[in-house]
């Protein structure tokens, strides 16, 4: 029984067969359907772990899904069949360096826990998905995860100077280091960043950090409709660079208002969220500058605050909008973004979708940098209703492929949205993405199924 | 005659065949010894050109040196015998989307063209190697070059939003697009980045931009020696993150102030150059907090300026460290980077190799993220001496390996590099390197000798 073979190389990991212990590691948050039944569940406790399971793995053909937190919203970590789920999620260290402004950080460790521990040393990992408080490092790294903070800091990749990355064949591998120049050979630590576990299964990852944003001013505006928004997004993002600029629709606000009872106007059309982190006279004027760009573009009322609790209460509502609307019915997540030109033509396409398959389609958006989140609501109880949320699905893609868009900004493709990639990406760069595959994996063992 | 075929299939590029002409493409700034004689220069003039050349060069087994300016400094671009010389140098269009912040730009426009096309938006493209005057693009973008304000905004991967790339056998891909957001697939456009020509030629080029930066306050510190120096940056990037921090010794002063004579002080022992670009009350308490930081250090004389004009002309006696010492002699041009705490090893070691070699070896240094430049100062009438610079030139990057650091901040690894590349990675990154190379050009017709 090759099972007791694994047990017999590893020191510090649990190797679970438990029933009810693999059922809860089988989907991550997308439940992507028809999840495979695992061999095992390994919780790796070192590199030399991971090391072991991937030898282990070659020599005897088995399939490895490496997971994070679980949090996943295009089923990357979903389970195969006589696969082995690595979970990281017991890796948890972290070393920050205040002098090179860095963290070599373990894995499991959660993006919040990450932002806490710089933030002992004065420091900001600026990375900020919605889901930071039950997200890992590794699954960020993995997906190239981005957050409220782009428009103005970036995403994941910006962040990462090096890593551990343990290869299919078990060989453990360290890329970059912590130094902000380094063009020593191929940029492989970023082709390993995004990779979604296809290609290396990251077990230590360097990130560079940054001084502690100051204070911020929040501008909220309640607009009449979402085209609106988006219209307003490109008449700031022409001029200026904010350090937040989030729009929710009227769906959004309804689900999180009934969620949360925090006093948003549920009549509004659409809200837009900025704010501006500017110091001194700068933070005032860019704050204006927006309010006055709000109220220009026909927003009903226009609410400023240089109270930065006052603005993170704003900003916990545009966070909650996933789970908040996830009480009113199932969801298809969708991460799709496009050229910021584009944004009010994706915005009036997907209220046509919406339309024309009758299904609702609530809409948050990183408006700022062009990244939104159509939220398709469907019901499980309605097969007829169920089909007609997931054509809208491939609509919602095949929309923004079309408007020079990507179907994915910060989730990944994972297992859910695969069969749109070679749309997105066409034939030659699919070649390009299958040499690279192979070449890595030949035995194509690391998370079969996800991305190719 | 293959030549005859080649040209058959160009329609813009010009076939340049002439020995004179030739001459000049035989080597980049690095004049790395030997270089090869081409059987002919293309100067393409669009992305098809390029690919001509390279299903071509496929189909005749021809190997292809890709060349931008020819400013390179690690003989990136040096012919090889037989061999096609690609210049980029007639590709030069730029297109600037104010809206989306980004800029597409043709591999041959040079660093500083780019620059002002962004300016003339209120726009700014960070990366600014000391060459920026003179330096390409594509070259930046093949070499991940870095520059003065690499320290706060990072290295040219960072900008790179996507690309045309031509592969070995002449097909093109379009890699990511103007979105800040966008994982889907691989990572495919960073791997790209930093590959030296060796995966592919890069024919256009997306980046973000950033907008303009505000005026900067300017603080040098005159100091008895480097060990204060870099003892001083450590204090200051422990605490702030300021828009430059560089330093030059005595020797780079002397050859600078003899070349440029603009009033440096040649008899201190090295100098540091800081610089702030906050806004408001912030960046007058960050220049001041350096200002202090050098006095503490040992500085014997400081100099503070609010004045543009007055700052930018020490940045143009940085920038001027390779020109002005190579009027004294032939250079060795070191680019070695170390995590910040390793600085002060860095410095003292290089100290001791030029003493034990009997070898001037002057020190310039983006201090504020390790990177620094040894410029060993050679002699071609003296073949013991020459012999001696040669042993100090990899006596320092294995000083550099040993601590922590790389042999290549942002000059890449070309020809003069690439026997300490493997020092630098092991051998398992290596052959990762080896396969990734091997996927994409099977043949070896990119740049052979480059890198690997």
């Amino acid at each position: 029984m090759s099972l007791d073979a694994l047990r017999s190389r590893l020191d510090t990991a649990a190797v679970l067969t438990d029933p009810d212990i693999m059922e809860t590691y089988r989907q991550d948050w997308a439940r992507a359907p028809h999840p495979g039944t695992p061999l095992a569940v390994v919780r790796a406790g070192s590199t030399q772990d991971v090391r072991e399971v991937m030898r282990w793995a070659t020599e005897y053909g088995v399939p490895v899904v490496p997971r994070g937190a679980g949090s996943g919203l295009s089923g990357g970590a979903t389970a195969v069949d006589g696969g082995i789920v690595l979970s990281t999620e017991l890796m948890r260290d972290i070393a920050v360096d205040p002098v090179t402004r860095t963290a070599t950080i373990q894995p499991g460790l959660l993006n919040a826990e990450v932002k806490a521990a710089a933030a002992e040393h004065g420091l900001w990992y600026p990375p900020d998905p919605s889901s930071y408080e039950i997200c890992s490092i590794g699954g960020n790294v993995a997906t190239n995860a981005g957050g409220l903070c782009c428009v103005k800091y970036g995403v994941t990749t910006d962040y990462v100077l090096g890593m551990t990355v343990v290869l299919a064949d078990g060989t453990a591998v360290e890329l970059g280091g912590p130094r902000l120049k380094d063009t020593a050979g191929l940029s492989l630590t970023k082709l390993f960043v995004g990779s979604e576990g296809t290609l290396g299964i990251v077990t230590e990852v360097i990130v560079r950090l940054v001084p502690q944003q100051p204070p911020r001013s929040t501008v909220v505006g309640v607009f009449p409709d979402v085209v609106a928004c988006s219209e307003t997004v490109l008449a700031i993002t022409r001029r200026t660079r904010p350090a937040m600029l989030e729009f929710m629709d009227n769906a959004t606000i309804r689900a999180v208002e009934a969620d949360l009872r925090m006093g948003l106007d549920t009549s509004a059309g659409a809200m837009l969220l900025a704010q501006s982190d500017l110091t001194g006279p700068d933070r005032a004027a860019e704050a204006g500058f927006m309010a006055t760009a709000f109220t220009e573009h026909g927003a009903t009322e226009v609410f400023s605050t240089d109270d930065p609790d006052e603005g993170e209460q704003f900003t916990v509502a545009r966070r909650a909008a996933f789970t908040s609307l996830g009480k009113t019915g199932s969801l298809l997540l969708e991460d799709v973004g496009v050229p910021l030109p584009a944004l009010p033509a994706l915005v009036e396409g997907i209220e046509t979708i919406s339309t024309q398959r009758g299904v609702p389609i609530a809409l948050v958006a990183h408006a700022g940098d062009g990244n939104t989140h159509p939220i398709i609501v469907s019901s499980d109880h309605d097969p007829d209703h169920a089909e007609r949320a997931r054509i809208a699905f491939g609509e919602v893609m095949d929309l923004a492929i079309g408007l020079g868009g990507t179907i994915t900004g910060e989730h990944g493709v994972g297992r859910l949205k695969k069969d749109w990639l070679p749309d997105q990406l066409g034939d030659d760069v699919m070649a390009l993405t299958r040499r690279i595959k192979d070449a890595l994996d030949p035995q194509g063992l690391l998370n079969p199924g996800a991305m190719l």
